[in-house]
């Protein structure tokens, strides 16, 4: 494996993510420096103590100064702002990031960034129920895939050295245009969400909360991550996600439309079809 | 804990549930007979050699002739059919079911049993992924909401013995109507499962799936459940599923409309509003 050509690492945001990169790359024996910056001491602290980065600041010049590789791991709805800062405080270190949507990020970079061909926007598609440093593991992204969505004039040295970050943590690297990434996760992770917010929602004010169970545990448990960044993610990637939610409408009225003609044949086949598609799925079997 | 005032208790269909029955039964110390009907002589031997049955027979004559309480773990689809034949092979026992829904059950209990009085619906929450007496287990009803459907003249001591088997097994009784248990599964177990199908179906067709993680794996689990019995739920169940799904489908429409509007208040009082309603439920805090 490659090792990480870099000394010295800038975290912005040593939460369980960024919190996590500092472990994952201390574990793997990355003997550079990691420097996390935070506006909030507690947060610092927090890192510090369980090892995530070597020092904490919450002053973001003095974080990117010296910084040969940044990693952004802010909320997505200040990602812009971020980035525009970052890259006035250091024009040519590596950037990269790990914001759950793409197109929204990628656009602020060349808008924003003097070198934009330094930026490799990144979703590490890992996380846990927890937030916080706390909450880091270091191996938290082991064996989980990592989207990269490098421009056509990305710097070869800038996506090696991001590569690397993210393979060094344990990732499996996936590479998609920023469009790709957004339609994708807006269907595999962002309907989801919805779906699950949409179902505590139709039953919020129904009698009857006794006889909910495992089942509905499951199905609602995307309902309660984090408002704040499901906001961002959803905002950030709201036209995928209509789209999304469109598709999702027409399915449902097409079940309703099957229950309503009492159509036992159509339910069944909908019913075995679904089921031997996520069958697949689950047990590894590529689905084209 | 009251003892089960009965000697000879016939299970009909001994495969997960009908299994954990028998071996729950044992466990709790029931000194009795416990006998298991399937048409299938492999069910039979599997629900022997686990010690779930003390005698297996494929006639159903047999299974019923000299029972005190005969408990119908039959597919819903099936179950008006199989009440008709055995109340006319046994008219005075105690019947109990566990199918997962009741207005069908109940009103075919009424319309074919002769003496329907002695007939209490049952729908015990519990399951497992896995299905047949290979997967039963003693403890699987602990601990789980059953809810009990009683009609107003029911016989009392047909309810005090239906009541005893559930409870010995360590289920927490709950009462309603058929209408008000068939609107609630609808709601609560039902609804999440056709959106989970529905899911999967809004995705089946794209590309991406490689971005499928464990959120997504959560929120589709329960369309990887059995299609012959869903459906036969789905059916039982269709009103009161579609009244569900069209609650749910304005919902989505809602979200849509927020979402479109980027409406940020309003989307993030939404997600605060439903994680709070999640967090609570599970957090064990009575949901009014």
């Amino acid at each position: 494996m490659p090792k990480l050509a870099v000394q010295r690492v800038t975290v912005i945001g040593p939460g369980l993510i960024g919190g996590s990169i500092g472990l994952g790359l201390r574990a793997a024996g990355f003997a550079g420096t990691i420097i996390g910056c935070a506006r909030n001491q507690t947060t610092l602290d927090a890192a510090l103590q369980r090892g995530c980065i070597d020092h904490g600041t919450s002053n973001l010049a003095e974080a990117c100064r010296e910084a040969e590789l940044i990693v952004l791991c802010t909320p997505v709805g200040s990602m812009e702002k971020m980035l525009n800062e970052v890259g006035r405080l250091n024009s040519t270190a590596v950037l990269t990031d790990a914001g759950s949507t793409k197109r929204d990020v990628v656009d602020a970079a060349e808008r924003v960034l003097e070198n934009p061909q330094c930026f490799i926007g990144a979703h590490p598609m890992a996380g846990a129920e927890q937030s916080g440093p706390g909450a880091a593991q270091a191996d938290l992204f082991e064996g989980k895939p990592c989207i990269l969505t490098p421009t056509d004039d990305a710097d070869p040295r800038a996506l090696e050295i991001v590569e690397t970050l993210w393979t060094t943590l344990g990732m499996k690297l996936l590479r998609m245009s920023p469009a790709e990434h957004d339609t994708a996760t807006a269907l595999f992770s962002h309907l989801p969400h919805a779906l699950a917010v949409v179902l505590v929602q139709t039953v919020a004010e129904a009698s009857g909360w006794e006889v909910a169970s495992t089942g509905f545990a499951g199905a609602s448990r995307l309902a309660s991550s984090n408002p704040l960044m499901r906001a961002d993610i959803m905002q950030a990637n709201r036209s995928a996600l209509i789209g999304a939610i469109d598709a999702c409408i027409d399915k449902l009225n097409g079940l309703r439309q099957t229950l309503d003609a009492d159509d036992r044949q159509a339910l069944l086949q909908l019913l075995e079809e679904t089921k031997a598609k996520r069958d697949d799925w689950i047990a590894g079997v590529p689905i084209d």
